[in-house]
Parts: C-alpha cells; sequence; structure tokens
C-alpha cells in the first residue's frame, strides 16, 4: 500500500507537473526520478556510494539505505514512473520533529554553466546560503499534541534571514513555542536533542570528521535532515535524534580535493547548534545555582 | 634607509600607478595605504584586531605586529603617502623560500556590489579558487644557493590548476627541484617544514581551531604566507616556518557567523599539505625500510 507521506517538509510534492513521493508500510520512501539529469544523476550516486567500501560504516549510516529503482504509479495518477527506493528514515518516528538544512554556501559546482550558476547565484543570495553557509528548506515542530504542529509555509522559510535561523534552531528544541511565534524559546529539549553522546551535535561532528578527508565527492545542492521525536524526549529522556543527508542531485566527483564548500556549511550549522548548547547549559547552571541554597547565602561553613 | 624588499612574490609592486612597499633595516614593512576604501578598510582592520582582548596570543602571532600609519615617501617617487607600518616578518630570514596564498573559494563579501562580485566571481572561475577553495598568488622556492630561486611570473600563477598547485606544494619542499621543473620532487624538506610540532601544518591546524570558534571577522581575499629558511633546515634541521595572515583590505564583520568561507579553503589546503606529508612519510618509511637488513631477508632471529 503506498501512500503520501505525513511529514516530508521540503522537496517536490507534487506540484509543477512532478509527482511527489511515496512511502509503503515496510519503511520504503519512494522518490520519482527527475527528468532531466538530475534524475540520473541521483541515482549515479546512490549506486556509486552504496558499493563504495571506503565509506565507514559510522559515515554509512548518515546516509538513506538505497534499495535500487523502480517502476510505479507515480503519485499523480500520471501513469508508470521510474523511483529511487530509499529507506524511510522518518517512518521510524512517532510524531517526529524534522527540519531540512541545505548545506553550503554555493550551490553550483564549479562545472556549471553560466546560466545555471546565475540563477543559483541569485537564490543563494537571498536565501542565508552565502551568509551563513546553509539555509533552513523546511521544518516541522511537533507540540506536546499533534494538533499543535508548528509548519511555516515554504514561502516563509524561503525568506528567513540569518536572525530567524538562529531562532529557529532555539524553537526546534523548546517546548513552549510550538505554535506562538512570540515566546521566547525555552530550549529545554536542547541538551537531550542537540547534546549528549548520540544527539545531533555529536552526529554532525561525526559527519565533519569525515568531510575533512573524504575527496570522493562533492556535495551541491544536499541536504542534512534532522529529526527527533518529542514524545519521546519528554518520556524517556531519549530523542533519538538522527542526521541524514539526503538530495543528491547535484553531487559530483571530489577529484582528490575534499567539498571545503559543504564542510564550511557544516561547520557554520555546528557553531549554532553549539552556541545554543553552551547558552542553555549557562541557563540550567544558572538555574541550578538558584535551587542550591549554599550558592545563594553568605554562609561560611 | 627605506629601500624596495627583497621577497616580494605578491601583490602590488609599484605599478599602474600605485607605489609598491618599503621595508627598513629594523624590521619594518611599510604598506602604502590603497586609495579608496581598501586602504581605509585595512587600517581600520589591523587598528580593530590589535586593541581587541579576544584574540589569543596563539592566534595573534599570526598576524604581523601592527605599529600604526605613517607618512612617508613613497617608493615611486610620487611624493608623500600614507603607509602601515607593520612587522617585517620576511626579514628575520636569511635565505627565505615563500608562499603567498589566497584562501576561499569566495573572494567577495555577501554584501558587495553586483559588479563587484561578477568580477571576482570571473576571476575565481578561472583560478583554482572555487576548485580548491584557495589559489596560489606568488612564490620563491630557494635552492641551496641563492642564484638558484625558483620564482615563476605571476601570469603563469595565475594560470595553475589544481594539478599545479599540488605539484608546486611538493616542489616548495623539495631540494631537487628549485630551478628544473621537469624533476619529480623529492620532498626531502617536508617533513621538517611542512611536519613537526612546531611546522606549518601544526600551525595551519591552531589557526583552523580559531576559524571554527571565531565570529568577529570574515577574511575575504586574505592570504596566508608561509615562509622559511631551506638553508637552516639543511644545517640545523630547524626550519623556523612561519604562517602569518595578510592583506586585510576586504575583512568585513562576523557578525555572530564564523568564516565558513575562509575555513573551507584553510581545510582544503591543510588536506593537500597532509597528503605531502603521508606520501613522504611512507618514502621515508619505505627507504628506512630498505636500508634495514632485517625487513628484507626471510631470517627469523
Amino acid at each position: 500500500m503506498l501512500k503520501v507521506p505525513d511529514h516530508q517538509v521540503a522537496g517536490h510534492k507534487g506540484r509543477d507537473g512532478m509527482p511527489g513521493p511515496l512511502v509503503d508500510d515496510s519503511g520504503h520512501f519512494y522518490k520519482p526520478l527527475q527528468d532531466d539529469d538530475r534524475g540520473s544523476n541521483e541515482v549515479a550516486f546512490y549506486k556509486s556510494f552504496s558499493s563504495n567500501t571506503e565509506i565507514p560504516d559510522l559515515v554509512r549510516r548518515f546516509f538513506p539505505i538505497f534499495y535500487g529503482t523502480q517502476l510505479i504509479e507515480a503519485a499523480d495518477g500520471s501513469g508508470l514512473h521510474p523511483h529511487l527506493v530509499l529507506q524511510d528514515f522518518v517512518s521510524s518516528h512517532l510524531n517526529p520533529s524534522i527540519m531540512d538544512i541545505k548545506i553550503g554556501s554555493r550551490t553550483w559546482p564549479p562545472q556549471a554553466s553560466e546560466d545555471y550558476i546565475q540563477t543559483c547565484l541569485k537564490r543563494d543570495r537571498h536565501t542565508t546560503s552565502i551568509a551563513l553557509g546553509f539555509m533552513i528548506s523546511g521544518l516541522q515542530v511537533r507540540g506536546s499534541q499533534e494538533s499543535e504542529t508548528w509548519k511555516p509555509d515554504k514561502k516563509l522559510v524561503k525568506k528567513f534571514t540569518a536572525k530567524d535561523v538562529r531562532l529557529v534552531l532555539r524553537k526546534f528544541v523548546s517546548t513552549n513555542t510550538s505554535v506562538d511565534t512570540g515566546m521566547d524559546p525555552d530550549c529545554s529539549l536542547a541538551s537531550t536533542v542537540y547534546g549528549g553522546s548520540a544527539g545531533i551535535l555529536a552526529q554532525l561532528l561525526e559527519l565533519k570528521k569525515w568531510f575533512e578527508g573524504q575527496t570522493i565527492y562533492h556535495f551541491y545542492s544536499c541536504s542534512v535532515i534532522m529529526v527527533y521525536d518529542k514524545e519521546s524526549v519528554v518520556k524517556e529522556r531519549n530523542s533519538g535524534a538522527e542526521v541524514k543527508l539526503v538530495d543528491f542531485a547535484h553531487v559530483s566527483e571530489g577529484k582528490g580535493v575534499i567539498d571545503h564548500n559543504f564542510l564550511g556549511g557544516l561547520c557554520s550549522l555546528i557553531k549554532f547548534i553549539t552556541e545554543i548548547l553552551t547558552s542553555s547549559d549557562e541557563y540550567e547552571e544558572a538555574k541550578a545555582s538558584l535551587q542550591d541554597p549554599k550558592k545563594n547565602c553568605n554562609c561560611t561553613d
């Protein structure tokens, strides 16, 4: 049984004559191949990556598992269409909060055509890509109940400024701001979702280590997905936070050079998240200190 | 006594109506202020940086000491002209090999004008800046005697491809290739100049650590200078290798974001140098192994 996924936050959604993705209930995600070079390029990447024995397992887990391609009925009813069959990594999360972050200040490869460069450059200057080295492409943040989901419109997301990005990355791990945008985010989930040995920061740092050395692929216009389950955090103090890379239509050969464009953007995102953790630690410490009577008196015992 | 420096490998040299730099014999380097915003911008940077108490000493040593500005007779005899007075860090090297590497795949700040962006973009695409995240702007490599200096013409340097860059970074630390360009570089000085706790790689890694965190300045079109003394290496096994940052006419405010553009390019350069060290270690190990009779026989003692 194929159906339209509940939790897509960015990418094609069956508009502009392009069918949207589908999921089944066995954990597969069906992504329609784009008609032009992008489709064949993405298939080529998945084939190369999945058979490349030089990729460490610690890094492979950041990529959706690739199950090949399949001709299936397109979501828009337009007939049979080739799809990438991928791991549906969102399906294991009951009530997922998701963010899609396109990494890199440059979204075009060096060998791109003049026209393509100008189109990308214009877009990258009007988003935060050039200034921050990354841009938020989409997100949904769950409240304590499913009805309380904050999923800003794509057009709004595209207009995010550096200041908005800073705020949204805080809201993503807060429990007091899912719908109401006026409140100061409490970042009460930051230490569990971003922090800790299995948290998002630790995963991004692992990815960074790989990017400092790998010269096989350059990932243009590729996204980091951050996903976690708010309910699990509150109930079990375990967010199941995951980082995944998606969208490989513009991957090109590294030719012995590191992907300095992706790495730079990734380091910038890491800095943003580190700052949230640091300030929330300070907040926690300050709170703990207020609750510690010894620190709030002049006793000399 | 002011004179024209012996060892300038890149930058303005008193052409195109612009006076060149001067040095005195007390270790000062006089850099003429550029007439437009670039001159005042560079002075503003040096003033801000030299008075900024947040810069760790470990990082400050990578910048020339700033002694203020001074009105002096220009090198081209055009009359009094304001100059930056800086530390002449090359003068302490008797017989210096020098490389000037412009860091960053993007040489323009986000707020630049459309015209300026297009000019920079064109240049960055025709050099290795976009592909490698850095470009070599100039160099001189000393042979065992001063007469054996390899100092390729500026026009030739500008045309360096990725392959040339790889070769030149090897030739920079070789003793068999200063003039003859046909020989395979022996990289015999790599472990002393690039490697070791005081070598160039260690210094670049220290700089990298700072760039992963600092959000004060963004360094567009700024160069890393690598300098060492071939004679000292051969005689004392101590290269006195130094890394310095220069050219701050296009520094802009970081506004709380890391300089992902500089950091990415720096990481790419670090990777190039690491590879030379790794292959030269392998070479040294292979050589040592050949010289060790125990490793070349089937004896079982």
